[in-house]
């Protein structure tokens, strides 16, 4: 079996993503993990930060097979278009995000990579530098050429799937069509069999309304539309709870015998999944060709530099990236 | 000082409230608690569960001034209109269930009673009997003359309180207006102070759309409407943080220093509360002239009977109700 390797993507230059990576040096990984970046950039903030990290430059030609020792990182080196001060944003380097993002997703589609574990970048400064970039989700299924793709965390057990995302609230009723529903309910069921090698999932699933519409008082959508494309999705074999009022759903009696829930839409799951995980969530992109997972924060740009992050959420993400593609 | 004493109603009297109000008798309570139903129905419903348990009756012109011993309940008999089987609905006992509130209720507000403490009623079966009937809080609302209610609830150490409650989902964003907004905050600030005794309360605030509308690219109204209410309410001396996203403000780093939470919608706030209170959180209506406090469960027609309930909810719900009495 052709051993396991990983990219590592820090994500915005002046954000806490290379003190992350950085930090992460100082204990061994379990397979090889290359870091997707600018070396002067690692180098600086290393001195900045204090650490005493050894960087081992790598090229695309000339992978690793076998992990970094404790106290060095994997480098492959991609140019900055202008220095970096940490915590400071600057829109000439919105391309070089790009294209580390672009190598790692590529080198997870050609065998380079087994999967790509992103830390936080900065959307607003990358559109400002007119790339046109709506988020990592996003550009990966382009990338990847992946019509539909589903968002989920998890922390501690706890999973939990979005059939809606970054939509506004006032939006979302309109969002939740049957068609939708069937996507995301089959990609999330895949993924857990094929990705997290479970045999057969059992999903829990939320209305959509208070108490899932308590029988139509409440609104219709949970009979008009969710328990129709539910019935469809039990009949495909996939095996499905709900949908449960999301108070009730939330609950040890039902957790404790499910694999994932899902979630209509963004606070309707993630406030439980934060609170249950503080600091310790991964994003997984499910529906991909490629592994991704993600750290749960954004790119703190006042601590960058500082010293003063934790790299819990990064570790879940690369621990639960190794588990996917360790899944046969 | 005048002794408290407070009004206990089971509710359903087919549901769980009566197997509750005879489990909690074994233990005695800090305070005169008198149940507000059926001797009859308690008699039957004791037999049924193997309890032994002493009923005392009690009348309004004579009311208790002492605790009730261990194993003894208080009752101020309330006549059924038909026999009850435990676990079957009867709409002829839906006049019975609201004879019970207006008791409670009406001796809350006469200085009877110094709060009232409610086990749940079916909402059906009252409206099935022809008695229009929309909930406990409404109900109250109406028999004590309060324009605005609000919702709130409780569960060790942690507060959420809802701007708006049961609509369904499509009708939320238009329900969050400014004036709404000052009239729940000033309310929950109000009780927070006068009924908790928190002397200056700190209270978090959900935005309305996910990450908070992230500056109006996911929806307009955290600065439309939200932020500007936060800014009268702040000028009145009320102090309120954000709107902060729903999945970053549910984390120890701003729980610590809170006292409440104002979430703009049912989905957004109660399953954080359940998943941490399982079992053990209270219902408090805010904004009424006497203090109220409820189980945070339903009838549980399935259960009734069968001794396979648990008190906890309706402990935190009269120990509530105590300490807002107890608040100078």
């Amino acid at each position: 079996m052709k051993p396991l390797r990983f990219a590592l993507t820090p994500g915005e230059p002046a954000g806490i993503g290379p003190d992350l990576c950085l930090l992460l040096a100082s204990q061994p990984q379990p397979y090889p993990l290359v870091a997707i970046t600018s070396r002067d950039l690692l180098t600086e903030r290393a001195a900045q930060l204090g650490l005493a990290v050894t960087l081992l430059a790598v090229t695309p030609g000339q992978l690793p097979d076998q992990p970094a020792p404790a106290g060095c990182l994997y480098v492959w080196d991609t140019p900055l278009a202008a220095p970096v001060q940490a915590g400071v944003l600057n829109r000439a380097n919105g391309p070089f995000v790009i294209e580390t993002l672009t190598r790692a997703g590529l080198g997870c589609l050609n065998g380079q990579f087994n999967g790509m574990i992103t830390a936080p970048v900065h959307k607003g400064v990358i559109n400002d530098a007119g790339v046109p970039f709506s988020g990592h989700t996003e550009f990966l299924a382009e990338l990847t050429g992946t019509e539909q793709v589903v968002m989920m965390l998890a922390t501690g057990g706890l999973r939990v799937a979005l059939v809606t995302t970054h939509l506004p609230l006032r939006e979302v009723a309109d969002a939740i069509t049957g068609e939708r529903l069937l996507r995301v309910a089959r990609i999330l069921h895949a993924d857990l069999v094929h990705k997290f090698g479970l045999a057969q999932p059992r999903i829990l699933v939320c209305g959509l309304n208070p108490h899932a519409g308590e029988g139509g008082h409440l609104g219709r959508e949970e009979i008009d539309v969710i328990e129709p494309a539910l019935a469809q999705l039990r009949a495909e074999g996939i095996d499905l709870i709900g949908p449960l009022p999301a108070d009730t759903l939330f609950t040890p009696k039902y957790l404790e015998h499910c694999d994932a829930v899902l979630a209509m839409y963004h606070d309707q799951g993630l406030p439980v999944l934060k609170y249950k995980g503080f600091g310790a969530a991964v994003n997984v992109t499910l529906g991909l060709p490629i592994v991704r997972t993600s750290v749960d924060h954004g790119t703190a740009l006042d601590l960058a530099g500082t010293g003063k992050v934790d790299t819990g959420s990064l570790q879940v993400a690369l621990h639960t990236a190794y588990q996917m593609a360790e899944t046969p």
